[in-house]
């Protein structure tokens, strides 16, 4: 933990630092898989399970069979808090949709805009001991409330060759389309190019390791899009006097066991806050199970004592967190000061974990600062947004003057005779 | 003008495809330019101004002074287009933004969404013998409505040093913070890095030559993200047996003219409208001023007949135009089956440079087919979305244990015990 009091402005700049993080040059691995894949299709893909995740399997389509039979496997209480948070996060993302509406700009000439989905998109889960059912939920149910048509799920297989139950039965319960099990590069190379089985989509969503990352990034260049940059989790709390230790310490704690790049940072105006966080920080971390990422992760953390409540908010501002906790007493009263944020969570009583599982909001959110010129994954993400116009015989002759003295001042004479052509005829 | 009748489906994949663009490896250029800005700031920006623009100018900074004299080098009659299509675009722009509606998912669980603006923006607005103050319009507008604190105009000076006063006319009216006379990738990496009197950046717009294009691929590794990717601009016109040739053809043609590597394509169920449409291009074409580049344009454009509207417009989502003209009778009733497409004109009024100009709608469109995955620019190109959420002590003790589980499930212990240590404090 690294301690600060009353941190002088012009040292801010190198707090608010990310580290660097050490990406090896992948690009010629990446390539080599892409090639592999584009060549070779789902006989690559079955022999990268092999190699890379020790994992045999026959085909690299999960059958229909498999995800009616998982859904026995995923226990009563788990199923019950899927559907509840399948349920917020459906009420949220609806309320996303917007009401058209039509805008007469001038008379007779009316605009608007409409969302259309995006067709097909792709959705990557990571593998490894957890399954990360909770994304399935965060990327899934915005894609089929947008109306996406084809919404594909790649994830790798464990060693036997299956998929974690849950991830199924989350699957199955969003509306995804078709699964596949396939993993790390190689599966985002899959929806980039497509093969026999997994169709080639416009979007790719979703977390991974640095080779997923450099796969994503790598699939921008065949025209495909991918839902944003990528970096280590992070939360920044500001606590006034009246938050709870305890509290700010399971928050900062469930962050940073996410990896040992988490950042962790706890800001304050009040002293016995800050020693008791620190406090409650080290004696929660003790019994915490499988704690030496944790442990790590806080070890570059900061906890610093802010003079205001506004200096703390000019800090985040600068920061830019993913997540952004205010656990003060009056918290709406500095929601307008919030620049910078990827999802802001209220009062004491609105933890991290609320939104990262179950509260409605979306958990995929803008890292490493990149909370000042991205938003999260919302509905937005699966969706674009056509502007329309109609133009009446009224509408143009209001319009035409400025039209074609525009286009002429831009040098621009076939723009200009598109509407004198018009305006003659209706003479 | 390639013309076709009733083409087979399966080869609807050749005919959509756009030109592979020849873009030469400029990574090394465009690293030793990002260097040298880095290194040497405005006096680079100098530099470069006479190596490329040929232009001696002793400050990169417009001053205000130019500004206010650009004014009275505007003739009037430009000035009131101008000032009316600033109007409209500000018109429809503002009813993007969205009432902030607060989503009650649980009860105790308030969620929410708020815009705020990006701070620092960059608008790049290339040289040349046109001078594009529509483009100025198209991105400063939206970003003073969004609230964007500094909105930073770059742009090349020309051979005495000097910017179009129409430029720099309509970047006052809209608000444009500051304004440099750079150019090229020079332009780019000024407002990524930062130079002595550029700020540095959060987002970056406007079009360019490929030297530009690249360069703003190229910040995206500085964490500053970009507009959309870039490529040469496009319409598609489906056509019924009541559009009128001679609009038709003026539309290709202003489509044409900006450039030898614009993309046209028309499409009609109406064997006589194709036949005239044709021949009113070539009519038109040959009374057209400068026409060298639109006709080099029309000699890779498609005028293709089709058995059914459903069948073109099945043809133009496989497309997905920048600009989509229906210019048809019920042009309304075929809305719902667009699936991609950046702008769409209704009927036989609704010229495209309606929409490049002063209806109210955005020019800034996703081309190359990216309107299959993007939108084109609009206020929400300027803001972020943040996420609020705000819990009562009821409203975890709602969701608590559908949070607990969850994260037990992924292996999270300390997200569960965030939840567990606050319902514990509450009994």
């Amino acid at each position: 933990m690294r301690l600060n009091t009353y941190p002088q402005k012009e040292t801010w700049s190198e707090l608010v630092k990310r580290p660097v993080l050490k990406r090896e040059k992948l690009t010629e691995t990446i390539t080599e898989i892409f090639d592999e894949v584009s060549k070779n299709g789902d006989r690559a893909l079955i022999e990268f399970n092999k190699k890379f995740d020790n994992a045999e399997v026959e085909t690299i389509k999960v059958s229909q069979k498999e995800v009616v039979e998982a859904e026995s496997l995923v226990g009563d209480a788990l199923k019950s808090a899927i559907q509840q948070a399948r349920e917020n996060i459906a009420r949220f993302h609806a309320s996303q949709v917007p009401q058209t509406e039509k805008i007469e700009t001038v008379k007779g000439v009316v605009c608007w805009r409409e969302n259309r989905a995006i067709g097909k998109v792709g959705i990557y889960i990571p593998g490894g001991t957890a399954p990360l059912f909770s994304t399935v939920l965060m990327l899934a149910v915005p894609a089929q409330l947008a109306g996406c048509k084809e919404i594909v799920l790649c994830t790798p297989p464990d060693k036997e060759g299956k998929i974690n139950p849950a991830i199924l039965y989350a699957a199955k319960l969003c509306g995804v389309t078709e699964i596949f099990r396939t993993g790390g590069a190689q599966a985002i190379a899959a929806m980039t190019l497509g093969t026999e089985s997994i169709p080639a989509v416009y979007k790719i969503f979703g977390p991974g390791n640095q080779y997923v990352v450099a796969a994503k990034e790598f699939a921008q260049n065949y025209k495909v899009a991918i839902d944003m940059p990528a970096g280590p989790s992070e939360v920044l709390i500001i606590a006034d006097g009246e938050a709870v230790p305890a509290f700010c310490a399971a928050d900062l704690l469930s962050q940073a066991e996410h990896g040992s790049d988490s950042q962790v940072v706890f800001l304050t105006t009040d002293e016995k806050v800050l020693e008791e966080t620190v406090r409650e920080t080290e004696k929660q971390l003790a019994v915490l199970p499988r704690n030496e990422m944790a442990a790590e992760a806080l070890r570059n953390s900061h906890f610093i004592l802010m003079k205001t409540l506004e200096e703390a908010l000019e800090f985040s501002n600068q920061y830019a967190p993913e997540h952004l906790i205010l656990a003060m007493e009056n918290a709406e009263q500095y929601i307008s000061g919030i620049e910078n944020a990827g999802s802001v969570f209220l009062g004491n009583y609105s933890c991290e974990s609320a939104g990262d599982y179950a509260s409605g909001t979306n958990h995929t959110l803008p890292t490493n600062g990149f909370a000042k010129n991205y938003s999260g994954v919302s509905l937005d993400s699966f969706v674009k947004k056509i502007t329309f116009q109609n133009l009446s015989e009224e509408g143009l002759k209001n319009l035409g003057k400025t039209i074609e003295v525009m286009a002429e001042a831009e040098g621009l004479s076939a723009h200009r005779s598109a509407v004198s052509i018009r305006l003659k005829a209706t003479e």
